[in-house]
């Protein structure tokens, strides 16, 4: 029965390793050969997986992919979830790929949308993480990845060490469809700390010569912090987390997320929030969240990636962190999304533009920078069954009459300021967003999260109580009224916003017994770097440039 | 810096390690020592996971568990994606534990109704098995979970074999929080046939001396499949498959869709659809699709398990299934239900009870069965951001007016004759899931997927496009239009039907060019199990009940 088997269909990888197997000991090869090893492995039209997170990427490789012969690997198509690094562009610019599924192109938004325009890039599609993700298991599968390991043994059993990443997810969809599996080594060990991928996962190995490294993306500097941040903070803690009972959350990056984040072991304590509120996060292991760990607040954490400078503070608590046994992060990003879309009540974000019913973008014009995240964590899935009370209180809120059926909802939290840094208004009558699908010719505005998906908007006047709004007219003139002084703002009708705050849906601070004179530094539990240093006994090590 | 962590917080695992140690052997165990091992290792009120899948369960651990003394191991909190074998009710019944967390309840769901009004249980919440795992890694970490695998080496990696299904999530979850993670194993081996968990991820292993049995829950045989589903297969075929151009997509277990399967090769190669519909999808390796693969109709399959006797076939098709460097099945529930949600543009599934909107439930009085994965691969998530032409176009019809922004639509098929098996009506004014909530005091109707997100509704009548719907009534008689003699289709208004008809919201098979007398079992491509493993070259090896 089993010479039947492995006929036809186990050819292709068979004939692509056996092209290379005179370079291949065991499954490594030489970082010299690498480029070689490409060209016989990656076969025009291929699929192409490449390692692109946040933290990490796989350099060696995206280099070495630079400096194909385009004659023999041209018309590739690249699946890539962040797109971070020139070699990432340059591919395209090389005439050796021409194609690209995606999810966030970072600083790239522009180059993306030249080569579009060039005609030498077209993307077949924008996703956010989990729906490419997705793919990689349908109809996206990779005939090739190129990902990235900090340590390997020499059986080729992979240590991915804090920041797993996607690792594991990429190399799943690639490894069990018959595609091949392609890593760059950090360093090559006896024995690893921990197996995060089975050696026979892996089809191809290569030392790295190059040296990474990590950067803090997520850390925000407590020093930064404004009292502007901080009135918006008790805000938010005060109006939101403890009126619902949040308990399972997750917040973006940003100082207005740091500043709630600082606000826990303080204004949330003398608050009596503790134990009742913020107990379970999904979040990188920012530094802010130091101090809220330390006193007993935030109790457990999953991450999709790590942040530098926290690796011994992280092993230091394993009872909050997802640690291996060798006592580091174990980072998911798939794991951590699908904890964004159906284990939490509660993201708080922020973006660059808000319309007058609440929809939100970073899209500019010119740039096509894609999704990452945000629209999973920050949307509503009908598909939840599950009740916790701030599902509960918002989805009674929201519902209009007694005869529906009642469903919990999702609260999602835009913070802003009615200003951006740039000077921007952040809100306006018309999202930017629409004239980039016409410029162009995109089916789908580039929009972020959805007006009907977003519950609340807090600014330094106050908050827009959006699950409580009946109609279009209320929803308008809720964010008119925190608006401040940007043009939508000045539009306010003062009748209309009397009436909206007699209904609870605009909320000035004095509205909730926040006096503005209150938001104050003093209430930050750490007003620097080394002050989370200190609450870490000296565990997190802030990189340098932190400490200049 | 080392020697201030692992200190406090690492502690409960390694004290509950060192209870036991003398009773390890590296990490093994030896099957008598089980019982007083899991009175050692699972203290009261731990979160127990115990691996309880569609196909495989920790069958010998669940024994285990049930002998424990009560007096020692209580009040502990079981999580636990399905229920299947009497022991997983038991643990309620002999005082261990009395919580859950679950997603569904099969054949338990009236003896756990009975357990929660004994006051011997209370259930936490029920949960999309999404919801589940996501909330394994925030709130829901297991203290111990109870696992199996089919083999380990004798340092512990594992091989889950074709029914890979829960283990990695499950372990993932346990393992890198700290818990312990404790297996039962089929096999013992020198080499296994690949890794599919390292074994530094596993605490304790116990070789089991139970035989256990995979079930073929999954495999429908043609003979049974009568000429009214060939019927509902033509519409859905001609009038969905082929106007949104389906090519990703799940498909729920009965004869419905089977019969669907069976007519790949016929009736759809005949309307031209090869290389157009069908090519991906998110299914167990069901035996009614061996046809449509061998023909070159369906491409690539994604699967949650296994199923019984297919793993010959599959092995055989590495092209098609996801598999190992073993040639067996690589299934995985979590990735498979991510793909059920995002990845795919049709669910195509049946259900005991449709109300006159649209809303659906498996729900009777005196049962609480639980979801399993429906409501997640049959639900819209908002966060959804890349296009494909089925999703366009059911997003398109179903936008009211043209100043909405235009958002596409995953298509989700109910598939029911007018009348169950049973006699009972399958159409209904009011859901019995409203009555159950009542009963239970339950704050959410046990509703499978709801209105809002169906679609199309398919019955030997014809084809109710909610799509096109613009209000309630509408809905309404769109549904008693193709409700048949049910009191739901007697009811119907001809006035509002041809009206209807019309606007091609009710699709009836002369509509669409569709003669009944034409859906005749010789569309079949295979009208037997034994036409199956003819198309298998013999791989598919049938479970003895389809050939006696």
């Amino acid at each position: 029965m089993e010479e039947k088997i492995n006929s036809k269909f186990k050819d292709n990888k068979k004939r692509k390793i056996n092209r290379i197997c005179n370079k291949l000991e065991n499954k490594w090869v030489k970082s010299e050969d690498i480029v070689n090893i490409l060209e016989n492995i990656i076969e025009p039209f291929d699929r192409v997986c490449i390692e692109g997170n946040n933290q990490k990427q796989a350099v060696f490789l995206s280099k070495s992919l630079n400096k194909v012969n385009p004659k023999l690997v041209h018309d590739i198509h690249i699946l890539q979830s962040t797109l971070i690094l020139p070699e990432h562009i340059e591919v395209f610019e090389n005439g050796i790929a021409n194609k690209i599924d995606f999810s966030y192109a970072s600083i790239f938004g522009k180059k993306l949308a030249q080569l579009c325009q060039e005609g030498k890039l077209k993307i077949e599609g924008m996703h956010t993480f989990l729906e490419l993700y997705a793919r990689y298991f349908l109809d996206l599968t990779p005939n090739v990845c190129l990902v990235i390991a900090e340590k390997a043994d020499k059986e080729g059993n992979l240590y991915t060490g804090a920041n797993t990443e996607d690792t594991p997810t990429i190399i799943e969809a690639t490894s069990f469809k018959d595609g091949i599996v392609i890593v760059e080594v950090n360093e090559v060990v006896d024995k690893l700390p921990r197996v995060d991928i089975p050696s026979d996962w892996v089809d191809i190995l290569v030392k790295s010569p190059l040296k990474t490294t990590i950067h803090p993306l997520f850390t925000r500097d407590p020093a930064k912090i404004n009292e502007t941040k901080i009135l918006m903070a008790m805000l938010v803690i005060k109006g939101i987390y403890a009126k619902y009972e949040v308990n399972r959350l997750n917040h973006g990056v940003g100082y207005s997320t740091s500043a709630i984040e600082l606000l826990l072991p303080t204004y949330a304590t003398e608050l009596g929030l503790k134990n009742k509120i913020c107990e379970y996060m999904m979040i990188n292991p920012v530094p802010t969240l130091i101090p809220a760990i330390e006193c007993g607040f935030v109790k457990k954490i999953v991450s999709p990636g790590g942040e530098a400078g926290m690796n011994l503070y992280v092993k230091s608590r394993p009872d909050v962190f997802f640690t291996g046994g060798d006592g580091t992060l174990r980072s998911n990003r798939c794991i951590a999304q699908l904890v964004g879309l159906y284990g939490i009540d509660l993201f708080a974000g922020a973006t660059l533009q808000i319309d007058i019913y609440g929809n939100s973008s970073t899209a500019t014009i010119n740039r096509l920078t894609g999704f990452g995240g945000a629209p999973n964590i920050g949307g509503n899935s009908s598909g939840r069954r599950h009740i916790s009370n701030p599902w509960k209180k918002a989805g009674l809120e929201y519902q209009k009459n007694d005869d529906e059926i009642f469903k919990g909802k999702k609260l999602v939290l835009q913070i802003v300021e009615t200003f951006q840094p740039s000077g921007e208004p952040s809100f306006v009558e018309k999202l930017d967003a629409f004239e980039v699908q016409k410029k162009f010719q995109m089916e789908l505005p580039l929009i972020m999260i959805y007006a009907e998906d977003v519950t609340q908007i807090i600014t330094e006047e106050g908050i827009a109580n959006l699950l409580l709004c009946r109609n279009l007219e209320d929803r308008e003139h809720a964010i008119r009224g925190i608006a401040g002084h940007t043009p939508v703002g000045l539009k306010r009708d003062i009748k209309k916003i009397n009436e909206l705050r007699e209904r609870k849906i605009i909320i000035y601070p004095e509205d909730i017994g926040i006096d503005r004179k209150d938001a104050k530094r003093d209430l930050l539990a750490a007003k620097s770097i080394q002050e989370l240093v200190e609450y870490s006994q000296g565990l997190y090590l802030p990189p340098k440039k932190f400490i200049d």
